[in-house]
């Protein structure tokens, strides 16, 4: 029997992004921009929370998004309806974005004129867990009509968020969804989540969030540009 | 309405990734190693179709196998088994080979010690066709309980590729496949690709599928290496 060579490429390749990522994050930091990854399964919530999101935090912070979608411009659309700064990366197929791919999408905006840009990754709980985007805060949503149990499936999406957020708390009463089990099931694997139960349609749950997220962006330091809205 | 800038990051990565391949068959042509890049579903039967292709071409041919896989190494053991010279890239879920990952798989073959290079794909339909990788030669395999709707479904894959296996017919009297449309479908596609039909249980088919790929390395001019084995 021959010798088998082995070569983890995926770790090459990781390595390689990490890089790249942790490169975004200083031009970042210098530039005062508060970059947000936010990730879930496709249909969980992402472009209305974002909406809601900018909605309660936009007299304060000049906010973008960073669309990525697979082929259609829905959610760029529906984020630029409602006056948000957006730009659309065109994945064609891809299942996450990595670092280049997010830098190529900020080379799009104008840096000097925002304080918080989010990134709406692409729709799926799997490979965009594995890429550092270079964003300095990892979100995620869970939506209700998804299950309880997608912590123990997905482990490693909760384990690299920073904030889990329960959406669609409005699906509750026609859900066996046991919030207490996700809560705990999310800690085990990560112990410093913040986790909060949202809801775009009845708005339950927003202010909490954006409160709390408010919160982180003044702690980075990066709100403190001298264009920025005083509340 | 916002503007919405969009950017077309599959497009900026396929042109890389082209730029790549290019290259490394310049060095491919140097070195006069023929690399051949097999895709398929996974099943399909690219691992004894290999075993049963490099058993019929070893006398002529110095022959060696990089072997895709997302975890495993079984693959990559039954190759070794047989006394095959082989790499084993563990891609760790990622759902294509790029011609960078191959590049890095080849450095740890010994180039000048071999004629041909197989490359065993990541069993899927859908992503390894929109990836060059550097390969002088695309062979696919569909096999008969996959269905021959396959070129409708997977068009780019039937496109890009030199040759079609059509595998495992020892499976025809159990199935309602019907070849001569699939060939249809596959040269409406690609009017010329070459298609053979193959079964590694029975042998049918593999001594004219060796023949022929003996032929185009031959008229590559890449197996006029001084050490090559004479028939």
């Amino acid at each position: 029997m021959q010798e088998i060579r082995l070569i983890d490429i995926k770790e090459e390749i990781l390595t390689d992004n990490k890089k790249s990522a942790d490169e975004l994050r200083s031009v970042l930091k210098q530039k005062k921009v508060f970059l947000i990854n936010l990730m879930s399964s496709p249909g969980s919530g992402k472009t209305s929370l974002i909406l809601k999101t900018v909605a309660q935090m936009q007299d304060r912070f000049r906010i973008g998004v960073l669309e990525a979608d697979i082929d259609s411009m829905v959610d760029a659309e529906k984020i630029a309806s409602a006056g948000i700064p957006s730009v659309q990366l065109r994945t064609g197929g891809f299942c996450h974005l990595d670092a280049a791919m997010v830098q190529k999408g900020l080379e799009a905006f104008d840096l000097s004129s925002l304080d918080v840009i989010i990134i709406e990754n692409v729709g799926n709980l799997v490979c965009p867990a594995e890429f550092d985007t270079g964003a300095i805060l990892n979100a995620m949503i869970l939506s209700i009509p998804e299950g309880d149990d997608k912590p123990l499936k997905y482990p490693l999406m909760f384990t690299i968020s920073n904030v889990l957020l329960i959406n669609k708390t409005d699906y509750l009463p026609l859900s066996d969804f046991n919030v207490k089990a996700c809560r705990e099931r999310a800690r085990a694997l990560n112990p410093h989540i913040a986790i909060f139960e949202t809801s775009s349609k009845t708005g339950d749950g927003i202010s909490t969030w954006t409160a709390w997220l408010t919160e982180e962006i003044h702690k980075s330091g990066f709100y403190e540009k001298q264009s920025i809205k005083q509340p």
